[in-house]
């Protein structure tokens, strides 16, 4: 069952239940990618919330109060989740995110035309353009749909996960800050310290990229909506812009407010690609995080084997009783392709022309993977893998007692030169660090056992 | 409703009616990131194409013939995509893709179950590791699944889309061979050279991209298969690995062979990262192509205006009347992701540990999501905007004429310092070239004639 | 001539005339990229900076004050850039930058030495690694000058050049705040705005960079210095890290404080990464800059030709009297290298292991590489484009005139489908609005002159 | 002492030792970013390979002979080198390389008038533009000298290092070919295989770089030369394009040829993208490599300690004895610069407009300066690494005994599911493999014995 709809160009079918109207129809013929490639629903219900907004501004600026009642209800129906299916377009569409914006407006005009008359779809009473989409254009609401739904997901999804990790591994900071370990640099046996110490870098990485996001986040919050088609704020109301970002702020709790120069709004994207840049950073700290962890676990009886990790899964299809460290490898795929995408961001935001960036759906699609892909991966980290991991303790005292760059505590005694000719000779004669101190008469025994212990050593 | 499966951890409940096993269903519950996230479905087949392969060679070393026959039947009904239903599996899981070769492993064993005993699932008569798994690891096994799906890509989607677009700008340049106008650089006015001209280049640049996909798709036909866990292909008979190949080979109709060395089959992906360094070569391109495009379109009154793009969809949703080069800004939006994606595939591919590259999963989706969405992008460019190009005459015409750099043609009959000098002063004075050449006595009249003749500069 | 130096592993033979010792003339031949890739001489300033300030702290800790004296001055002229050819060292060594670190050990005390005994080199009375690197390692020495050496190029170079750039185009906001112009969304005209406004749309993008980069900053100030060899501070004096960092505050003038976990600082450069990510961020706002002035400005008569640039130099070897947007072209390939150098110090940041990142030179090489680039570049794309730009305002009333898209004013009163209409008439058949909506009887004359004024509609 | 010179902009004073003119002067002032940024010198050289091949071509086309002999022989000293010192300019200047081509163009006339009159530079009897350009541009010269530049790195420099690197690791495998090692993936302990397997490997992926290199060298065998200042040709004459090309190919000893379609050749730089593309593979591979080596020789007595290094240098500032893999750090960091470099050449690759790509110097410096590095960095890393390799090999015995997934031998014969029980019993109870399975019954000890050989699963 097919209906009738229209626009500019002329007349279209769409099916008899979408809400959708012709440019909707348009688009899904136009960009035939398939479902995997969907915009994601992050973006439509920050339109939700955007066209719930506008109905409230517009009805204080003579938009007809039952007109504005049924477009208000049904942008909250957008915003609630309860019209997704009918937010069929992709990310692959016009570069001002136009489609999506009128799919929004195609679909609160048809809802709101059947509340007031019982028909689906439809350009009257409520007109998608003239009333749903009044004050506004597809260049300031999608970038605002954007930076509405980056901060959502911003704290909703990925600093709770960051939290989460971030505690997790604190708390492995405080639970071993007093075991005592060999250090490694260059890969290479070092001076000890202590696997709480270790840990309390990885947990410091994460404070430090909270920092960072908490910093974007700010400029995130200035919303582009009110500089209409080309940042001048043609045929919106004075004041337009302020109301909306209050309206915004109101439905969701966040302290929006209007950017204070819209034409930097439409023209650019440097929030989110600053947002993206900061992700990417992220994802530079989990992977070496995650490397870590896999490298300290790595074994059982021929790798480093400090750490054992949480068996969640059968490693190997034809190793039997094979366990792998696969949280980590999750974390550090879901890393690099977060990376990836910030060089997707980065070509698309630096490719903006006068008036207007048109890599907004790509931007947008790319920011919010990156955000859900950390989250699920930050969070799936730390309950199926940090929160499970065991030191070994025999297998720690072990590596630590046999490293020969404790020589290092006795420099200061004894000077670089002669220490490294103790270190050198107990490698070549495969000797204690004792041993060798001792044949080579470099130091007495009292002084070089006062001094050699790792545990005054971190 | 559900059954009871169970995996060397132990048991686990899966749907009743889901032919999968434990290791698939604790997958499921390990890797919460949503359908969105799924394993391309061209992976699975490429899964059930070496299933088929593998029971085929393992029927002639010994496996059951009847258990042979129920493997190879149920595999062919993956590769023919009737079970995609029961591969759940998201991307961002175990990086060897162990994971999704035991969903394969699983469902086969439980569709082949299904087909000898009547009930689904379970390991008996068949059982996911020792037979449908036979002879066969996931390290060796996913990355030849990889190398499958991407060749068949390649030629089922990505090139006849590349030479569909590549045909439709050699159509330009023959249609438009004659038809001369000004020519830019610095996007600066330049000296003339023909719109067929122009476009000659595009398709050039299309075909070397086609020259640099062939050459890597002879690396990608070289299968890992045969190595099993390591490279050594312990627990493959002899000749497990040429048979198989020639197998995969036959099912495909493309020259598969076994690859020279399984150690980097396994432990690198730089055939796949070459692969998407080329993708990113050819998105390289098509930006540039792209770009043109819509520059010489922009106006339709205040730009360039030499070409009408066809209008595919209203443009705005503020400016009534707008047309907007939506195809090309799909396009460039797609090419920005695949940029990206490659940045992605180069941090994974740099990161494998000695016997195994572990960032497989995502290497293989971001390839084949590029090449899905470079093949569908360059597609609908083809047909819904080159093939509609139409060329505004006039508007070329008066640009030519109207140009200062045919100066050019004078510079090796009157030196290029005495040309400089006329062209300046028509700049300056803002005369024509002949104006400015006659005032300034530079060159006489009928030899400026012969000489500036635009349709003999190209 | 040559003297004999020596160090752990023996003798070396050394120019007599260097200052430097067996490890630099070691590292010298091992490493023979060649000249163009020497360490930065920031890195090197820093260094002296710091072996200053160890001097003063490790003389409060009972260091000699004769050998004190004689490390600060010799640290002094380090710093000072007096002995810069005494740091041949290139970027691509060990990863800790130790032998940078050890160059300027040998450096000082081969100076210092000289000072008081009248010999060059050597390693007495003044030790290398005894007295100069006295409560230091390079693992926290080699990122604290990295640190020091980015916040001096930020705040010396870098800051200075974008808020001169910032100026000038803040000046141009003002200088054509109400020259009314075509707008162009999707390189497409649209409604008016002024030449003022597109300008402050640019200084604005900066704000914002200085804005982020100013966060960054404080990042940078926390100083790795006295983590020593993993963190742990082993053989330098208890207080020593905040000492240190408050002598390196003194002599720098910027307020430098110890790092709150000394872990995170060896281990990680993320606050390199995303200072790196910052300027990438940067490079998309001045791509974006540069475009849109050199697209302003093409031409000059078959462009856009609202702009007209400063003529700096020929553009063209065979094309006479042309003039290429150059500074343009200068600033937007120093963002590509910018963008490339972010991509390099992503990899490089990600890549630590355990106690330490050894991909500390080339980070830290290609992060000041991008600030002077940067810096450079935007000083002079200032002075030498923007401060010399002139609008042609003949040319910018010609093409806000015939522009069809200020119909978008006549949509509130028309509604949107009308007024589509009546752009499109005036398009088909190349009429002006004026006439196309009076021929289309959808509006009277006096209320079309009322709302398409452009000077009303910014 | 200066001189003056002239251009189409006025004079300009220049130093009268220097064989360059005024447009190399304007560069020198209006670039100002330091003699660290000059353009490469096989840039340099390349432009006096193609001048000399012009003056040959275009004595044939009636340039007077005296003039062109002069051109001919000033142009073999800029092409050998003697010149450099003329050369003063930076990469960041106009993005067609016009002022490095003028500087070229200067520099012969200089010279060469200095031979015809006894006077360095000016412009008569030898014009830079009118005689030593002729039939030129600096479109289709700069990114002529550019293949030309590249293709003499790729045979000079780049293959004969990879060849080298390929070489001392395929020397390793088959000197290591039968001693046997554990394997390792997911960095878990896995199956063994012999350490020249493992090596091989490596070998492999460096024979695939040689051959994709050796690909794209191909393409970059063809030259734009000939299609002047937009691919036209004007002002060149007939045959001018393969006639250089020949005397290119006579002088360089290349099989260079001229391009099929000079508008791509100008427009595009699609071939340099590739073959960044390609050295960005060749990162990969190496990053690979590198990481491996480091790894197995991580310790040395806390870590894998399978394979010692040699020590070129002592390791530590503060640890003495302490030896690093600093090969291995430097050659990883050039990895990370090349990959870092080719996301800027895609970035610069993808902004062509029209009739030419303008950031032509950024990228051919970005791909040469790779191409330095990958080079330096193999030879030295085989040289000063690979080749000075020795295997631990009783640590190496020690660790493949030990391991429990020797058990996978096992599945064969007794199942899957049961040969998982016996490693997870002798992973739980401490026990070795044999311990394990004789404890669960689940195989007789013969068997057990005939299966369980390392020697015989490789």
């Amino acid at each position: 069952m097919q209906r009738i709809e229209s626009d500019s160009l002329g007349e279209v079918r769409v099916p008899a239940e979408a809400y959708w109207g012709a440019q909707t129809q348009r688009s899904i013929d136009n960009f035939p990618f398939g479902s995997m490639e969907r915009m994601p629903l992050g973006v439509v219900h920050a339109l939700g919330i955007i066209k719930q907004a506008a109905a409230r501004v517009n009805r204080r600026h003579g938009l007809a109060s039952n007109l504005a009642g049924a477009i208000e209800q049904a942008a909250a129906e957008v915003a609630s989740g309860k019209l997704d299916d009918h937010f069929p377009l992709v990310i692959w569409q016009t570069g001002s995110g136009t489609q999506t914006n009128m799919n929004a407006n195609e679909v609160i005009a048809g809802r709101a035309n059947e509340m007031l008359c019982g028909e689906r779809g439809g350009k009257s009473p409520v007109h998608p353009n003239d009333h749903v989409n009044m004050g506004q254009s597809s260049n300031d609401t999608f970038p605002t749909a954007l930076h509405v739904a980056a901060v959502q997901a911003l704290n909703a999804e990925l600093v709770p996960a960051l939290n989460k990790l971030s505690g997790a591994l604190a708390g492995c900071a405080i639970a071993w800050k007093g075991l005592v370990k060999i250090g490694r640099t260059h890969l290479q046996d070092a001076t000890p310290l202590t696997l709480g110490q270790e840990f309390s870098g990885y947990a410091q990485q994460l404070r430090n990229a909270h920092d960072h996001l908490r910093h974007i986040e700010l400029h995130l919050l200035r919303l582009a909506q009110g500089g209409t088609a080309v940042g001048t704020g043609l045929n919106a109301p004075a004041g337009f812009a302020e109301e909306i970002a209050a309206e915004i702020a109101d439905l969701t709790g966040k302290p929006f407010s209007t950017a204070p120069n819209k034409f930097e709004a439409l023209a650019s994207n440097d929030a989110l690609v600053q947002l993206s840049g900061t992700l990417s950073t992220l994802a530079v700290a989990l992977t070496k995080i995650a490397n870590d962890i896999r490298l300290l676990a790595s074994g059982p009886r021929s790798g480093l084997g400090e750490l054992e990790l949480p068996a969640n899964e059968p490693g190997s299809s034809i190793m039997p009783g094979k366990v792998n460290p696969t949280q980590a490898e999750m974390l550090t795929m879901v890393c690099a392709q977060v990376i990836g995408n910030h060089q997707a961001v980065t070509v698309g935001g630096m490719q903006g022309h006068l008036e207007l960036n048109v890599f907004k759906p790509m931007i947008g699609a790319a920011v919010l993977r990156s955000m859900h892909l950390l989250a699920v991966g930050m969070e799936s980290f730390a309950k199926r893998c940090v929160e499970g991991i065991e030191p070994n303790r025999q297998r720690i005292a072990e590596l630590v007692e046999r490293s020969l760059m404790l020589v290092t505590a006795l420099a200061p005694e004894i000077g670089y030169d002669n220490a490294a000719k103790i270190a050198k000779h107990a490698h070549q004669e495969n000797l204690s660090l004792r041993e060798a101190a001792l044949a080579l008469n470099l130091i007495d025994e009292p002084t070089f056992d006062r001094l050699i212990r790792p545990e005054n050593m971190v």
